[in-house]
């Protein structure tokens, strides 16, 4: 069987697996229209890159399945609140995600609002139980290192300059940067989470750091090129619209053949940041293979 | 002096002192728009009643001001970003907040839903920072609490409940259950505070948060009365709103002199629990009295 399939099968298995998590962490509620839509937006699919990275983390330094399987929960909540904050008509205005309504198309946008709101937050609760992890100062960590990749030096900082740039062009580099904030950071958490988790020393943290980083821009320009070069029905997505709305993305500013060779670069050094760790690190090889080479 | 006057002018230091807090905590960044906007959503103004109450349980605990300022900080933060995200079009639509315009109106819509979202999370961010406290348990636990007090079990939940009784009205349970979650839940928090950063007794707890609850329902009532009877020049912003949305409060649905009682009761309750800590409580009871005799 050809290495990347297996790897696909493996990532698809994992997949199902954060989706139980997710379902177990955030449980149904008879008559609660929030929990309802919070569910509707957290569960449903999607590739579940982060959990995965999550796991892989957190198996490379020896941490706990169970313990890791919450953070991979938590840090899919902040996923997904950003998704239907993203989606909402004020923002990207989209309806459709993941071949489904968006959460403000299915329930209304003051609901699509307060779910994501309560996701984000769900997502601390879930990082500061004691069942995360029996030392508080993990636990702690774990909090602190998310709101970072999170918030306004973060997740929310990237959509921010995103959404500037529509009418404030940006160059190479600021687009490398806005992408780093953007969508960079929740990966950078994921590749780290595991390291956090047995207080890993900085030169293990430092190489999962330069990991994630290229990992983060090769997984950015090849979702750009997708939605330049793909239909809306192998994306469950409207495609296209990224350059309709004069968004900035790398393919747009230098071409798709430079933007292939930025993911090259980047790739290599992903790669070499991975040495280190030698053959228990052989899955995040494959998930920067993945990451370039995905049709969907 | 009358008691009560001295009492406003302490809480107006105090608002004062967390102003400069907050200020520091979010400090200004040069063409940085969601910091902006963010700075403009945490500052200028309103009686930091939560700060407050977070500075008087900690000292009634005996627990560091410093350490406080940082939790009543967090606090203020999950508290603003849930009036930008309440004040926006899909929500209840306030163009007027505070004597100024509202977020979304002072910036965009876009930049007000990311301005809350990067609030809630740098309020987590705070209180994860070893130097809210020393000890990794206690900054745990008050993620963990305010998380708890701000999610869909708390702050969100209540305000899905509070929009969905502009259709299916509450009765007098409902509505007392429905803001002790909307408004009650943060109140529990900063009177927790204090207990949370020393590591207080289940007693001294169970104390604290029945004297929240009994506030709570004080200052919501109070807060309904005046939407009813007030100018929108006294408010800072537009009267009267509750009822023409057809919003669940007491006084709409019990009438005005039935709610006093209900404050009455709820002030005899809340009093009572602070009797274990004698003169230590004597502010709280102050504000006990301050949010039941309030007029804007």
């Amino acid at each position: 069987m050809n290495r990347m399939v297996e790897f696909e099968q493996f990532l698809a298995a994992r997949a199902a697996e954060a989706e139980a998590a997710i379902a177990r962490l955030l449980p149904e509620r008879p008559a609660d229209r929030l929990r309802d839509a919070m569910r509707y937006a957290a569960l449903g699919g999607g590739k579940r890159l982060r959990p995965f990275l999550v796991m892989e983390s957190a198996a490379l330094f020896g941490a706990g399945a169970d313990e890791a399987a919450r953070v991979a929960v938590a840090l899919e909540c902040v996923h997904c609140y950003s998704l239907v904050h993203d989606d909402l008509p004020a923002m990207d205005d989209d309806d459709m995600r993941r071949g489904r309504p968006t959460t403000h198309r299915q329930y209304d946008e003051a609901t699509a609002i307060l779910a994501g709101d309560a996701l984000l937050t769900h997502a601390f609760a879930i990082l500061a139980d004691p069942l995360t992890h029996t030392d508080p100062a993990r636990r702690a960590e774990l909090v602190g290192a998310l709101a970072t990749a999170a918030g306004d030096d973060g997740m929310c900082g990237g959509q921010m300059r995103d959404i500037q740039a529509e009418t404030a062009p940006l160059d190479e580099k600021g687009i490398l940067a806005m992408q780093a904030m953007k969508t960079g950071a929740l990966f950078r958490f994921a590749c780290l989470a595991g390291a956090i988790l047995v207080d890993a020393g900085r030169e293990d943290r430092q190489a999962m750091d330069t990991f994630a980083r290229g990992l983060g821009v090769v997984f950015q320009v090849a979702d750009d090129l997708l939605d330049e070069e793909s239909s809306a029905e192998a994306l469950g997505k409207a495609a296209g619209k990224d350059r309709e709305r004069g968004k900035a993305t790398l393919p747009a500013l230098v071409g798709a053949g430079a933007a292939r060779a930025v993911m090259a670069e980047e790739t290599g050094r992903a790669e070499a940041a991975l040495e280190r760790f030698g053959e228990r690190a052989q899955r995040l090889r494959q998930a920067l293979q993945f990451a370039a080479r995905r049709r969907s």
